[in-house]
């Protein structure tokens, strides 16, 4: 039987999703308690790796169970086995041509920022805090350059191996609201694309900083786009302010 | 010179407000980072305590400076020198008869319960799971009972020594949200008074839960508010769901 997990992780204790020796990973945590329900070693497919500190609030797994199970059922005993910090929300039967990964046809990530003088203790976790005040008209203005088809070399990481770095975003939005719980408020940048490169989200997040605190143009960011090279004030934002929102299939 | 500190705090990893010796408390840590501003030993006064495992989004404390330093540097100082859990959101210079206790006037707390079979990841440190469904109109009846006042006896900690336990409710509420990061709805009950017994809100709380549970019914709490005896099928709900959410001068 094969099965899609819809999974929420707090990232900020796991060292990413990928499986790794010794050290704490959401696919580790869910192979470790899926082989002990199916009482053999099964293999877990994520939709791509998040890095280490990076949340998720809708990532998707499948996985091969052979013992006879209900999805209820299922769900509650990988849920006793793991963390409170990773949490599988439902469980569904799937046909078996499905694959959490090669099925996916697009993915939506937010990066949020905490914009104040203090961090709020509630929101260090899943937020990056910019003391400096932030042009939200200038990050719209910006992100709005990120739509389309392009080549991203210049947003991904220097020593990928990916040939291919051309992927179509489909939506790039920059939104500002206030949450009870942070004293700043919260900026989200969302970004929906059939597929990211490593670190894309991140730097794109970076460069929208440097934008919002004026030490960037967009023109800056067309020429980086047109030429592949990272504009020098654009970093690469902290894991701690990116989520995966969803995938779709 | 007195100041008056508006404070957050994720209460998951302290031992509560109130200082105690080799226990981390927010008093404690904030009593350690002024002691240390001010070259001298300092006293810091909190509204009121806090219990272990309880969150704070405005609690209020009051302390007196002998060092002459503005309020932005003493807010950066107090925040170099605490955990990231806590925050001071603002300092502000107040008048000498300003005392965060004796001068406060009513406080609101906040109980958050999550309502659904699976507890988020991201909420599992700020609310309280109740997996069986909860039935929202019976618990907003419930809670209007609370309103006026009352010999809050049955809903108070037993081994309490205060004497007077007659408080007045000013504001009790029962809101349902739903909250992107949650699979559960988010069941919020807001209650003010000038005043709050220990565990006042706490059994407040399990009590709406049995309510909405159909556990209890009103009639119960109404018998309980007159004879000063606990409802049996009311409890205590755990402390993690509880956040002092502000505190009126």
């Amino acid at each position: 039987m094969n099965y899609k997990l819809l999974l929420q992780y707090d990232g900020t204790e796991f060292h990413g999703w990928q499986i790794q020796e010794d050290l704490r990973t959401v696919q580790g945590e869910l192979t470790q308690a899926l082989s002990l329900i199916d009482g053999r070693s099964v293999n877990v497919h994520g939709s791509g790796r998040t890095d280490a500190g990076v949340h998720a609030e809708g990532q998707v797994a499948s996985v091969e169970i052979h013992r006879e199970i209900s999805a209820t059922k299922l769900r509650a005993a990988i849920n006793a086995n793991i963390g409170r910090d990773v949490r599988v929300l439902t469980v569904e039967q799937v046909s078996d041509d499905f694959h959490a990964r090669y099925s996916a046809i697009e993915k939506t990530y937010v990066y949020r920022i905490v914009n104040g003088p203090v961090m709020s203790p509630f929101w260090w976790r899943y937020s990056y805090q910019e003391a400096r005040p932030l042009d939200l008209e200038r990050m719209r203005k910006a992100a709005e350059l990120f739509l389309g088809n392009h080549d991203w070399t210049a947003f991904s990481a220097a020593q990928s191996d990916v040939e291919d770095r051309v992927r179509t975003v489909t939506h790039a939005e920059v939104t500002e609201s206030i949450d009870d719980r942070s004293p700043g408020s919260l900026i989200e940048f969302r970004v929906s694309a059939e597929g990211f490169l490593r670190y894309m989200v991140r730097a794109m997040a970076g460069t929208l900083m440097a934008v919002g605190r004026g030490e960037l143009d967009t023109e800056a960011i067309r020429d980086a786009l047109e030429t592949s090279a990272r504009p020098t004030a654009a970093v690469t934002a902290p894991a701690c302010g990116l989520t995966l929102l969803s995938v779709r299939y």
